[in-house]
């Protein structure tokens, strides 16, 4: 265990009481300030997405650079990603959300990633079979969140790894053993898929450039814990001739049972609210979830409560707050003590299960969507590059 | 340099003089013994293919339980590959040559793999694109040997990746850095590349079982040093559940200036016969090598040469002499000192010149076959194997 000061953030292990600004100084990445949110704002046509403004992005690398080329004329995609190995919870849409947003603002096509090989590579107990399923799952969720077909195509590994591969394989020369060891923390025991697989994490960031013979600038919404993967992507952007992607990063929202990280490995199915949870399940969860309370109402009324290590707040904050002014609402009567516990929980309850149940039929009716949108093809005759099934969406 | 009784044979290293007797002790391969040869004498119709009559093949791994196996009416398949990495010469064609020698008495079908990825990884100084080019000539030249194509397909990594990689993600999570490490002498600065071909050099081998959904045993001629690859195969076979691949050895035929070894890297393309050399090439290559002769013609008719270091007399063990008893009367004139080298030369040069232009006349013909062989395809929308363009050849 870390003590209270230490913390450990990496694609593969988030342990400990993280402290963001110290987070971000370690692996060296800008605050999202004010000012760079107001030029975000402009480009944006006056509006922010709720997760910017309530700070649930924090830290960015390069959005400045990425906002100059958009002021000039040059428009970028968007890639995000996800590890297949269970059905999803409400704090896995932070990162779609907002592509989601960004889409929709900038008319910017969308690479989804699914990475069922990695987690195939790193996830104990899961077969490719099971990989692969919760991969076509979960997709189906991230396409009902609403991303426009016509600007929206899918790199799913074990399925896309004809497409991907030539660019793999220049991508993976240039990363050596050392390298994921230090950045990923891994061991000499590490198994040799999950060493490769960073290449394959590269390869959405470039491959619009490589494919259209032009530089396509990349931004990528993802938590912090993601980062390292696209530091290293990074240090390679411009050896290979391509622009260095840039990213958003989120903080990771506290479970339900209080822990500082959403964890729903193994036995933590309590510690979010699934996509796919039934609405009795709901009141259990939201009802039993740690709060940031008082250990009786007479001192909650006396001393508000605190909204910063409180799980229902986080979901009110991530996702379910319906306009800043209930937003600041909540959080003001959290403080204030106006607002019991109890009370903020029964209001959300509701609010949360009927997201999901107009969730299940966006799910239901994006699951036609799928086999479409994801890329499949192999290598040209010539070797120059993939013969790609369909039309791929370029800036 | 390793001294005199030192010598390195791995996948990516030969060095130092090799002794095959100690060399099969470290590896732990069996002799291919007389009993053994004799029992694949019987099994093959009463003849055996010169490279085994001659000792070029010396070693195997379980080719006593692959005959136990045919004897009792279990067909096999075969498998060897090339890594692309510039213009064959004639000892590169040792295990096809007698991979063409088992499809035919045996009718087994060939999977030959051409790791275009691997030569990128691990050789500097070529692009993709090299690999890829030399892939694509290198598997003209192989087939121009004569596989039959009702019985012949490819696995060309770049190409067949789709294909390969539901199996090549089986066998990574099985195999770990400590293990490459050990086996191929990777250091921590390797390429994650290099680090994961592994896995692909093993997917041919299981390939066919998995395919069809029952064990069909795999033989794999190859030179020593490409042993250890297997050895990594061998060792997670049954854990997957297919047969361990069996093997036939062959040794390292000494290049034409005297190496212990056919290196052709950098600018040694003197060292072999390429198949592409030009009449006067082969002229003035084998005018200039490297021979077992005796200071003078005095001498050498007294005491003989000595054909075991002699790189003339390895082109006619390995592939030109066009009978036993041509063979045998090379080796005996060259023993007694009735040969002398320059009219060993004179004999050999014509023979080698006619075979590159019957050769070359194959391969033109051979480019037509190349596309239709290429295995390529990508999973399945259920997950559950790649759909394979055309028909798989299986025993």
């Amino acid at each position: 265990m870390p003590s209270k000061e230490e913390f450990v953030v990496t694609p593969y292990e988030v342990r400990g009481r993280i402290d963001y600004a110290r987070l971000q100084e370690q692996f060296g990445t800008q605050a999202l300030s004010p000012e760079l949110l107001d030029r975000l704002r402009r480009a944006a046509g006056g509006e922010l997405h709720p997760l910017l403004t309530r700070g649930v992005y924090f830290s960015h690398r390069d959005l400045d650079r990425l906002l100059a080329g958009l002021e000039a004329g040059r428009p970028f995609f968007l890639y995000s990603g996800r590890g297949p190995s269970g059905p999803l919870h409400t704090s896995h849409l932070l990162p779609f959300d907002l592509c989601r947003w960004f889409q929709e603002r900038f008319h910017a096509p969308m690479y989804l990633q699914i990475t069922d090989d990695e987690k195939f590579w790193v996830r104990g107990g899961l077969s490719r079979a099971d990989t692969y399923r919760w991969g076509m799952e979960n997709l189906a969720d991230l396409l009902a969140i609403g991303f426009d077909p016509a600007r929206t195509r899918v790199f799913f590994d074990s399925r896309s790894i004809g497409v991907m591969y030539p660019l793999a394989e220049e991508v993976a020369r240039k990363v050596n053993f050392s390298t994921v060891r230090a950045v990923f923390g891994f061991s000499a025991s590490q198994n040799i898929g999950a060493i490769f697989y960073t290449a394959l994490q590269s390869v959405p960031c470039f491959w619009p450039s490589w494919y259209a013979g032009r530089e396509i600038p990349c931004l990528i919404p993802c938590g912090i814990d993601q980062d390292p993967h696209f530091r290293v992507t990074r240090d390679l952007a411009e050896g290979l001739g391509y622009p260095k992607p840039a990213l958003v990063h989120s903080v990771m929202l506290p479970g339900l049972l209080g822990e500082r990280v959403m964890s729903t490995s193994g036995d933590q199915k309590d510690n979010a609210i699934f996509l796919d949870d039934p609405p009795a399940e709901v009141e259990r969860k939201v009802g039993n979830a740690f709060t940031g309370g008082r250990a009786t109402v007479e001192e909650q009324r006396r001393l508000g409560a605190v909204p910063e290590v409180c799980s229902v707040w986080a979901l009110w904050r991530g996702k379910f707050a319906s306009s800043e002014a209930e937003f600041q609402e909540v959080t003001q009567g959290c403080r204030s003590g106006a607002l019991l516990c109890g009370e903020c929980k029964s209001r959300l309850v509701p609010r949360v299960q009927s997201f999901l149940a107009q969730h299940a039929e966006r799910k239901a009716a994006a699951r036609d969507r799928v086999e479409g949108l994801i890329l499949e093809g192999s290598l040209r005759p010539d070797g120059s590059g993939p013969v790609v099934r369909g039309d791929v969406p370029l800036p």
